[in-house]
């Protein structure tokens, strides 16, 4: 069971700001999110994009915020669940939470905040009659650890930047790469769509478009796919692992069934004083949450981090009442030990 | 009379990212401030000092964050009277208001955003009779214009960063630079102590400590200063200015008579939706605002000056829809005919 004082479920830019808002007030912070890494549709849907709001970033790439917001709080040391979903929350006679995901992992806490942006992010199966029976199996909707395909041989089907930045990345690992797409036109950056045709021509990556998959075989795992051309007779392909690229869509999924208050897919908060749902002890800030003039910027979610983590204070600490100290005057002390703090000025006589 | 769609009172953080949120909607704005330059608390006060609570951003000086929030703001050319005190507000028949400097400057417009902050920065005069009559005659409290000092004889007065900054700034234009100060000890950044003594020693700057001005003398303007060293007696210094630099401390000044809720020297705000004050059309944002949990913090001004230009634009387009797109999706239209966008994804074939 881990334990912590917020869990925080969504490991987006708000998620990570709020490990750092609930460190300034001494508070541990643990994240689950089903995303393999940190940074929520900034790392996942597009970390090369760039983001023109975010206050004093006149223009910033949607990754290199989530490595900002990681290097903020990493002194705060949070806990991280990745890859998994947060699935059921009980609430303890204690008043605390216990939160357990997809795969099990229990996590406790007084103090639960949804930061869960459109949702958990859910890959786009392709309609394969069996394609359940090898997930796990071979078969993987999103790659989590590169280094599961080193030596063996692969086949991602997709025609979008995942399809070819993968591709790219695991013809340098995997014994042989196979990319299948349905038509010969890929839709990515142009960068990614010329390393393609570079490690195609030189024989690194096999391409057969246009095609699909139309069947998965195997006994325990994957062991060949069938791949059909466009009015051909289906060849066999020999693989250990069959990585479909989809896309992925955001469900709110399971959280739906939490017994919060729901409008228009997101979850209602009294934004008028510290985002808390009907539920109290559970938070929803960004994305995630409504309120009249809500509006789904990232900027907002940091604001409403923020004020979230006062009001959770109380919950953690009933009664004691924590000063706000500005980090240019108290400094910012880590609990990994490290002190940030601004030169202090010396009195000194001119002679 | 400059006319302008959100005439801003305070080039502050909060200000500043303001300008840049309204312009997203297509609107234009204006700025108020009484310091001779944007930046608020962070340039006058602290421009040296990290900040470590702005999102994003593990450590930013606050002079670098103003820099910042400018250029971020720069496309949307705001308009500004420096060196001002917004003083009175007047509403017109057709629901616009008209913002009157100390200095007589108009300003019209249908929506007027507060951004004060702690107040419009008055400085700390020293206790001299006849100190008033001299004011914009030889007596400045705050440096605007550094070249109205080119070869002319200055006496400034004062122990901290701002008398140690300026006597070294000036000390390369004025003809001479005396720096009196009632103790032998400075307080400030070590850099500009050993900098002020280098320059004592160059005989570039005439320390006179422990030291008190006692008396200003002139006809027209000042002509000359008393300088009276501990238990000696008074000696005159022949000088075109004397520029005290005893501090700025806030003030909500003339503000505080508009008209507006006022609770515990802020100005109380709607933050259930818009952070619109008791006079519609009149929000407060920043520092400057009160309502429930409410932190005084920079990422909140900018979430609140966000909200506000939403509700602005339903004042200023009455019935008119504006659909929230995401700067990563739809760039950015500057006024000045700039536009910032994502590169876009290429559709292209791999042979």
């Amino acid at each position: 069971m881990i334990t912590t004082d917020i869990l925080i479920i969504g490991a987006g830019p708000t998620g990570l700001f709020t490990v750092f808002e609930a460190g300034l007030l001494k508070l541990k912070c643990h994240l689950i999110d089903a995303l393999p890494q940190a940074g929520g549709q900034c790392t996942e849907l597009y970390p090369k994009k760039p983001i023109y709001d975010i206050p004093a970033y006149p223009e910033i790439l949607a990754g290199d915020l989530t490595d900002k917001l990681l290097e903020q709080c990493k002194q705060f040391e949070p806990g991280f669940t990745l890859g998994e979903r947060a699935e059921t929350i009980e609430k303890q006679e204690d008043g605390s939470f216990i939160v357990t995901t997809n795969k099990g992992t229990e996590h406790k806490a007084p103090v639960v905040a949804i930061a869960g942006g459109l949702g958990s992010f859910e890959p786009r199966k392709p309609l394969l009659d069996n394609i359940t029976d090898f997930e796990d199996k071979g078969v993987e909707y999103m790659i989590k650890e590169p280094e599961m395909y080193r030596n063996k041989n692969v086949v991602i089907a997709g025609g979008g930047d995942s399809a070819l930045d993968w591709s790219i990345f695991l013809s340098d690992i995997a014994k042989s790469v196979t990319l299948i797409h349905r038509r010969n036109e890929f839709r990515g950056h142009l960068d990614s769509v010329e390393k393609v045709q570079e490690l195609k021509n030189l024989g690194k990556i096999n391409l057969i478009t246009p095609a699909e998959i139309t069947a998965i075989n195997g006994n325990e795992k994957v062991e060949s796919v069938e791949v059909t051309k466009k009015d051909e007779s289906p060849i066999l392909v020999k693989t250990d692992h069959f990585i479909p690229l989809f896309g992925l869509s955001p469900k709110l999924g399971p959280i739906a069934n939490w017994g919060l208050e729901i409008e228009k897919n997101a979850i209602k908060v009294n934004n008028a004083l510290d985002y808390q749902t009907n539920i109290p002890g559970i938070y929803a800030i960004g994305d995630v949450n409504t309120y009249p003039g809500k509006l789904k910027l990232i900027l907002c979610g940091f604001h409403e981090a923020t004020l979230m983590c006062q009001s959770a204070y109380q919950i953690i600490n009933p009664g004691k009442r924590f000063v706000l100290k500005y980090t240019t005057v108290a400094g910012v002390n880590g609990f990994d030990g490290t002190r940030k703090e601004a030169p202090k000025a010396v009195v000194k006589a001119i002679n």
